[in-house]
């Protein structure tokens, strides 16, 4: 597998751009277009809120049939609470969409990001996709990363290569983040394309794991979205030899998907709405893979730990605190903890001033690794996340303004 | 029910006092001893963290006999993860104590808070406990309540009287907050003295309900702790016919014993680190009084929203999304959400600019009022919380400093 500068990449059969259509009243970009130049495979994972926006309803519905060829995403407006004529304003979307590029409504799938609980400004947005669709260029990733943002602070995209059935296969993705980040499941927009000749339905299986490994592991401030999706597309441009399910090559494509997914989730992270460290927490030996989990993202949700984490404090009384209260079987005593390179907490005491120190260096880099040894299992997991700054908090009192 | 000044009252048979005895570096009060004049009946609720402090593992032991008559507090230091050590200090400081009282060691129950993972000052603790033990008054309650404190910016107190059993019965409490505040349980520490003569039986029963109605009721950052407890000792000095099961008396017990907990329980709301706003969440008519409380709690604990709050930005798009994940049966198209006296959001949808300045204005209230009606069943459940400011962050950041 290489890794690729996101730079001007291309992926074949692919096109997309990004502009500004009057969403936002900042003037930043606010509506993009990703489009195949043939019917794609299509894959989709959806947040797990009960409280959906339009668009993730019309998407779920839609990726049943696992194809697609375009996805029209605005930022600004999250068309979500705003019942039939949210659903209605999504459907036109699509097609306008359909319309503009001369493909089927079916195959156009919406995506939305912003404030709940305002309806989108239709007529800016007919103008908008018709503007970007005569935009559409093989190299308009960054512009189209960008057009998806809201309050993250860069755009986001991850490039891989690799070759798959004979032939060089590149899977590319962008994601925004930055608030209402915390599974299940994806936490935040992003879409993912590649032109590798896969089933759909390997595709959906191959998603789904990597969103686990990825998105599903990340927490910024605990909020799930009502507008998270993952969409992903693989139009065959590549004409490899189609990978068999459990193959090697299937494995490859796997590998692929993972760690673009996964460059994406950290990138995430590392924007976190007022985020000043990215924080890697793993947790060893756990009973099993699912406690091992939820022992790692308690401990990466505590507001308590988050904010002595801003502090550069190495309070590990706030992490055992958290473990406590996990509801996993856990051994105060057993319990060790690591900041950085130092245990700094061996079988439940904490190992003095020293280590108390060194932990305390260990904080104040930019980004912090965390391991906690259970000592109950066999099982371990990762996730990350970031502190929580005062920023974080002027940030969101002042979303609306 | 006469709710009482909490200046300078008496409990009959009640001494108290609190004193600086070295354990804080700031020289504050930092330990403090309840004591009755006669064995006393006695109920404990603890916490439900799986990291238990070493009081709350030696009071949870003790309770079980239903009996005690004394109580010795330390704060600025949490005596938790500190092992075997922990236990032996806190058995120690019971021990002395209870030389000191001239009462049995079993009779004293021992509580902490403060900085986990760190020993108590054993010395400091021993000249302290014989200094406030030479002190003891039957007006001490504000020293006492004082000396609890860590973060709270003031003591908390509450005193009721009632006609019971053919007496006036005195219920009076103290209480702190102010960080780590989550159920389950109390998430604090709260002590409760009464001159009823009541069997312990009934008052564990009555102290079950009056915790799950009040300490259970409140959030103010998620984080559960490993040294809350409310204790409740009641030495029958009033000399009133103790209650039998079921009756009018009992009932009325019941009554002050919830306005104490819940007066005591929103104190440590309006006190939490750094909140600007004391916020009321009633969720009306879900399926059942789980549900009521999940979704009320969900909200309550929502960073997004106790941002919002603390900008006073009515973003009820927030509420549904966290309405949404709360994991409660719930439907959009359904839901009301009020604001103070405005109808912000009708069967799921937003009313309006005129609305929203509205309810803005009531935001910019001190204490603010939050209705949500899911229109599911007939089930209620109301929940106190503050916002979320960036003094939050500041104190969390720098706690061990």
């Amino acid at each position: 597998m290489k890794i690729l500068d996101t730079k001007n990449v291309t992926i074949p059969g692919f096109k997309a751009w990004g502009i500004h259509s009057g969403i936002k009243k900042n003037g930043k970009k606010d509506l993009a277009i990703i489009f195949s130049d043939r019917e794609a495979a299509m894959a989709g994972v959806f947040t797990r809120n009960r409280v959906k926006a339009a668009c993730v309803l019309l998407d779920t519905a839609r990726v049943k049939s696992g194809k697609g060829q375009a996805i029209v995403v605005n930022s600004g407006c999250a068309n979500a609470c705003t019942g039939k004529r949210g659903l209605a304003d999504g459907r036109a979307t699509a097609e306008i969409a359909a319309r503009d590029l001369g493909i089927k409504p079916e195959a156009v799938y919406v995506a939305s990001t912003g404030v709940i609980g305002e309806f989108l400004p239709m007529e800016k947005i007919e103008v908008g996709i018709s503007t970007a669709a005569g935009l559409l260029s093989a190299t308009g990733w960054e512009q189209t990363a960008e057009a998806i943002m809201t309050t993250d602070l860069y755009p986001k995209l991850s490039v891989v290569q690799e070759v798959i059935g004979g032939k060089t296969v590149t899977i590319a993705g962008i994601a925004k983040g930055s608030g209402m980040i915390h599974p299940n499941m994806a936490t935040m927009l992003c879409f993912i394309v590649t032109d590798a000749n896969i089933s759909s339905t390997m595709l959906k299986k191959s998603l789904l794991l990597s969103t686990e490994r990825s998105f599903n592991a990340i927490t910024v401030d605990g909020d799930m979205s009502t507008n998270d999706m993952v969409l992903c597309m693989a139009n065959g441009a590549a004409g490899n030899k189609r990978p068999g399910v459990g193959s090697k090559d299937s494995k490859k494509f796997q590998a692929c998907l993972d760690t673009v997914a996964r460059a994406l989730a950290k990138q995430v992270v590392k924007d976190g709405e007022g985020a000043t460290k990215f924080v890697e927490i793993e947790v060893r030996n756990a009973r099993n893979p699912g406690e091992a989990k939820r022992a790692a993202m308690t401990v990466a949700k505590s507001s308590l730990v988050k904010t002595a984490l801003f502090g550069e404090d190495a309070n590990w009384g706030r992490i055992m605190a958290a473990l406590g209260y996990s509801g996993i079987e856990m051994d105060e005593a057993k319990t060790d903890i690591y900041i950085g390179e130092t245990k700094l907490v061996e079988k439940g005491l904490g190992q003095g001033k020293q280590a108390d120190r060194d932990a305390a260096l260990a904080l104040k880099q930019r980004e912090v690794r965390i391991v906690i040894d259970l000592h109950k299992g066999k099982s371990s997991a990762t996730v990350w996340t970031c502190d929580l700054s005062g920023e974080y908090v002027k940030i969101n009192a002042a979303y609306r303004n």
